[in-house]
């Protein structure tokens, strides 16, 4: 059985059939368009693609896995706005090979990381390719409050980070070396772990500036420095390195800073934070913002790789 | 040059520096997500895929051409809702060899299309990927109206279609027999001229269903009447065939009404309305609505290819 084998039409009604519509979709998939709920009268709205073979192999991760990873890059970005995610809609082009149920797999886990958040597919489109490669959409509420930009930092804010950082990358690391354990730091880089709730949470605190780390941390806080016009330092001592991704990096020779600093794709969120604001768990500090430029660490130019280009 | 060369930030940079902003992008490219205004608390939404080979071909279409049937694709899918186009989110998969002067003269046809009805592209992604694809969500404003559903069509209904039918088949044929003339076939093919405004002006004239002819006539007028639950009938002598399409089909030894009933790819808007309301142009009646199943045309079954599967 192949996709090809049961068409475009087939397809999209076993992949729709398996969706649920949270509350902010008032009108589904199914028809040119699909209608969303807006009720701050904005709409925040992200776009992210994952391709075979660049952003996950097949060997690696699950259907169901990819689907939620597709979904954790874009509802993420949502909630780095400080903004409330309320549906997807997911483009997704597959070789006429591929078995129907991969693609209704990966449905499943793109509406289940989506439910964690009130959100779900609201539409999309599917196409034949060669490349098997998912185009996801999220569109999210601000509820009455202002984006939380990353141009918003000022000398003397605190930054802080919500959700892991180096999990995914370490992961990423053990898979490419062979290894299939250990399964904390692989289900991480399967599945990220995000504290999408930290985002609005953060708005409502008073952030300054937010993004979300997909890059690698210190290049994304190098987006929010030079955005902000600021200097940024990050201490290590801040990171706890779990015994899992300690042993990880002694058996394969890696600086476990190099995962945590430099690694993506755990979609963390990093804030910046006025100095009076007391941080609730999950944010915890990690540095400070000053005056100049860049990103530094324990007040030293970082030599390791601070992040990942996506045509490199 | 080439897109590896310049790297994912160069190319960012080079691509939004040529976007300008319609007024309701609140928030344009360079954060976690764009901020859209939505005016009436409810935003339309749709995403279509193109794919290198399936949807457009290098030889056949320049990047600005398929920049502006990218962003026509998704445009007309809001208009069909009765919906006006605020914006779009582009995701951009590319060889990395390409020259970065096809992903800039992209980017200027998405926003010359999407500046024709007052929309602008306010997002997106990019990455590397073997296989060149454009995914374009477009967002909308139905501007207080209920959205135009497939659903709605009523037996004695008037079926309408506003914009071209089978001049994009039409130009798609003459390429793939090698030919580049008739001019204005082959240009339909790689730019749609989409009445987009008839789409909101159907929806405040009160029309019972609405859809974007994508697929094909017959096999778009083929959704409505399955989601409505009724029988279409249209009129072949409805349809003018221009003189070049004429000559062109006479030529190729090809039924003109194929390209007419059968061909997608216009993106023209089809609509029913209750028999009462007095049509203006572009629409044109093509056709009524009945009890029943299906679509005839001149009350008939028809026997040639009635749309366009995806994956076949």
């Amino acid at each position: 059985m192949s996709v090809a084998g049961i068409g475009e039409f087939g397809l999209i009604d076993r992949v729709t059939a398996r969706l649920t519509h949270g509350a902010a979709v008032l009108l589904g998939p199914g028809d040119d368009a699909a209608v969303l709920a807006a009720p701050d009268a904005r709409v925040a709205a992200s776009t992210d693609v994952l391709v075979e073979g660049r952003h996950f192999r097949r060997d690696w991760s699950s259907a169901r896995d990819v689907g939620h990873r597709a979904a954790a890059a874009n509802l993420a970005d949502i909630a780095a706005m400080g903004a409330t995610p309320t549906a997807l809609l997911v483009a997704l082009c597959m070789p006429a090979d591929l078995d129907p149920a991969w693609a209704e797999e990966l449905a499943d886990g793109l509406a289940a990381e989506a439910g964690t958040v009130g959100a779900s597919v609201a539409g999309g489109d599917m196409s034949a390719s060669p490349t098997l490669t998912i185009a996801v959409t999220a569109l999210g509420d601000l509820g009455g409050l202002a984006p939380v930009l990353r141009s918003g930092a000022r000398p003397g804010d605190v930054v802080a980070v919500a959700g892991r950082s180096g999990y995914a990358a370490a992961g990423y690391t053990v898979l490419s070396r062979g290894f299939r354990t250990p399964k904390l730091l692989v289900e991480a880089y399967r599945r990220p772990e995000v504290p999408y709730a930290a985002g609005p949470h953060a708005a409502r605190l008073g952030a300054t500036a937010m993004i979300d780390v997909s890059d690698g941390l210190l290049a994304d806080l190098g987006h929010v420095a030079r955005a902000s016009g600021v200097g940024i330092d990050v201490r290590r001592d801040a990171f706890e390195v779990p015994r899992q991704m300690r042993d990880a990096a002694q058996a394969l020779g890696v600086d476990p800073y190099a995962w945590i600093l430099g690694g993506g794709d755990d979609h963390a969120l990093a804030a910046t934070f006025p100095p009076a604001v007391a941080l609730p768990a999950p944010w915890r500090e990690v540095g400070r913002v000053a005056d100049g430029a860049g990103v530094t660490v324990d007040g030293e130019p970082y030599a390791g790789p601070a992040g990942w280009d996506h045509f490199r």
